[in-house]
């Protein structure tokens, strides 16, 4: 018997039956770190800049002595010296003075802001300031960027290409980070081949082996792929134990068929530990999704099918993955492209429906609000087709039954 | 004097300066395929599936033989054997007979349909057939998925996991893809130290090396950040033609100061071929932009300062790397957040404006429309905390002077 979930609350069970996320802490330096997720809070352990920094190129001042100045009566001070970049300046400054100063350039004490080179005037041994200056303006001071002890990023953060940079600047050479989940992708089938064979009549290669582990990679993980088990629970049950002694989660994709998907339940439950959680979602494509779990790591047993697989992979899978990483099991803010059906579409009801959709944009003459139309890719729930010509899907809820053209749908990318 | 063009016209006029696209083509293993870019069309081989196949359990049978089947009077067929998986059928079929075949099994000959076991009786040696089949039904027949002969992908796809699975599910060991474009990264500046290194009065660890290696892998290039090259004319010119003999495309960044802004062109200019092709664009942040080739391969000259740097990578050095990819120079459909702005903003108008954001949900209460609320990470252009601490971004477009609080914008995630 068949079990069937919603998608929500199956997705909740499984989020509900896991204890350790991330599932283990390494160090990486900073040039890997872009991509992988903080392990802990990270805190700036220095100013940033650590010295007041001039924003302009021009003439670091005393404000004081600008005030009042103009193109008709510019103030004039001495020029003290020059600073270069990356060298302190070369002495301290005092009213009635100033310093050239580059941008980036380090303020010298006494001065507290930069007047513009384009509002100075150097004659002989002074500078003519034309136009007044307000305290610190055109200058950054110590901590204005990040201050001694602000959290830079919470535990649970993807570092991005700016991240580790802002790392750099606060001297880090490495980072500690949740190191990726190592996944185990088995094929099963006694029609299945590996894809470099030629197949015999009944026979096909197999395209999930290959497929899961890059939605794998794509999401974090460290993928294997193990290869193609008989349709048999001993074989089944001995691979799957032996991948669960280095593995943090195992895929097992294969059995469409009602006696096959027995196979798996069988395998799973004769594993120590928890056995087969549910099986079965309201969702199509992807509806014989097989839950369970060894000893506190899960294990998925999804479709043969190479669509439903894909599916049970980014709804079902990817959450758990996304934890292991040690990041929350959904995006907060996913984004979508914005589309307008192209034609009616009628959905089954009672069960999410993952619409394919390939995407084109409106002739000129329509363009405006419904620039983007979204055109359902059809093709029996078994084709690959699908999945390959379309750009990405959208979802109609369990309570919805069709929608007319012209429908506003969110679509996201494959 | 600094030329400023618009965005557009900037982007327009790197990308028709460009030949050679994708730089070079190689040959990689299926395993390695996803995320990269197809070098040519691909074909498919074969027919998908190559055999008939059932897409349920059932009894493979002559649709004709179900005509006015009913479960009154149901049709009485002779079982002749069983279809295993994997296996050629033992026998082909006629009329008033039929086969047990499970889901994926090999049509027999002379079958041309199939009905589900659910619909059938075992009555010792015959088949009670309680409802009627149409030719074709519930079966998938050659090519249904692809033909021999179809275009599987045109030059320029990017590989996901499910074409991994297609040109895996039609033979393919290898796919000759785009190579990835090899980029040399500098960056300048006398105050600027190496990540390692303690900083002494005025100088400042390097930010933008470590941020635009990371932003190159992550558009699929091959980033070699190769050290800080002193403010010198001479010193950069011999630098960036050294780098220039392996590289496709050079970063220099670095600069922000008229003096060093000058060094930078005069040594781009001082390589051979067709040197400084222009500098300035009307943006913020970003607008000291300046780009030049030798000999066919482009140079970049990116702002010192780490969140210009990190926008001319996205605006212009972006387009560049998907060229040599083998990509369009912009994604077709960029998916986005859509968000409604949470204060009033100006802009400067005369330049696009790149507004950095954090979004956040609205609370319950407000939900509907407006659930996701955009709120502008004020802080001077130099500051990195813009878009450290920022989500994302959207653009104000050079006409467009401010936006009311509740505008819609769509924001692109960093």
């Amino acid at each position: 018997m068949l079990t069937v979930l919603p998608v929500a609350r199956a997705q909740d069970e499984i989020i509900r039956s896991l204890h350790i996320r991330p599932v283990r802490v390494e160090s990486v330096f900073l040039d890997h770190a872009p991509g992988r997720v903080t392990a802990g809070d990270i805190f700036a352990p220095e100013m940033l800049p650590p010295f007041p920094r001039s924003t302009m190129d021009g003439f670091a001042v005393c404000s004081a002595d600008t005030f009042g100045a103009s193109e008709e009566l510019p103030a004039l001070l001495l020029l003290k010296g020059n600073i270069l970049m990356g060298k302190e300046p070369p002495d301290a400054i005092g009213s009635g003075e100033a310093m050239s100063i580059p941008t980036g350039g380090m303020l010298p004490a006494g001065s507290d802001s930069v007047v513009m080179v384009e509002h100075c005037e150097l004659l002989g041994n002074s500078v003519a300031v034309f136009r007044a200056v307000t305290p610190l303006e055109n200058t950054i001071q110590p901590g204005d960027d990040f201050k001694k002890g602000d959290l830079l990023f919470s535990a649970g953060h993807r570092i991005r290409p700016q991240d580790a940079g802002i790392l750099a600047a606060q001297g880090f050479l490495s980072v500690e980070v949740a190191a990726r989940p190592r996944v185990v992708i088995f094929s099963t089938g006694d029609e299945v081949i590996p894809p470099g064979e030629q197949p015999g009549p009944g026979q096909v290669r197999d395209v999930n082996g290959l497929m899961l582990a890059a939605q794998v990679r794509e999401n974090g993980g460290e993928a294997t792929y193990a290869g193609i088990i008989p349709d048999c629970k001993d074989a089944l049950r001995e691979a799957l134990e032996q991948a669960l002694e280095e593995a943090d989660l195992v895929i097992v994709s294969g059995g469409s068929s009602v006696g096959t998907r027995d196979v798996a339940i069988d395998a799973i439950n004769a594993l120590p530990g928890e056995g087969v959680l549910f099986h079965g979602v309201a969702m199509r494509p992807g509806k014989p999704l097989l839950y369970g779990m060894s000893k506190g790591k899960p294990v998925f047993g999804l479709s043969g099918n190479p669509v439903s697989a894909m599916f049970g992979f980014i709804l079902f899978v990817k959450p758990v993955l996304r934890l292991m990483c040690g990041l929350p099991p959904f995006a907060p803010f996913a984004p979508a492209v914005e589309a307008f059906l192209a034609t009616n579409i009628s959905s089954p009801g009672g069960r999410e429906d993952y619409v394919r959709v390939s995407l084109q944009y409106e002739p000129r003459e329509k363009q405006g609000e419904k620039a983007v139309r979204a055109r359902p890719v059809f093709g029996g729930p078994g084709l690959l087709q699908t999945v390959v010509l379309g750009d990405g899907y959208f979802v109609v809820p369990r309570d919805v039954e069709g929608l007319p053209e012209g429908s506003r749908v969110k679509v996201f990318l494959f």
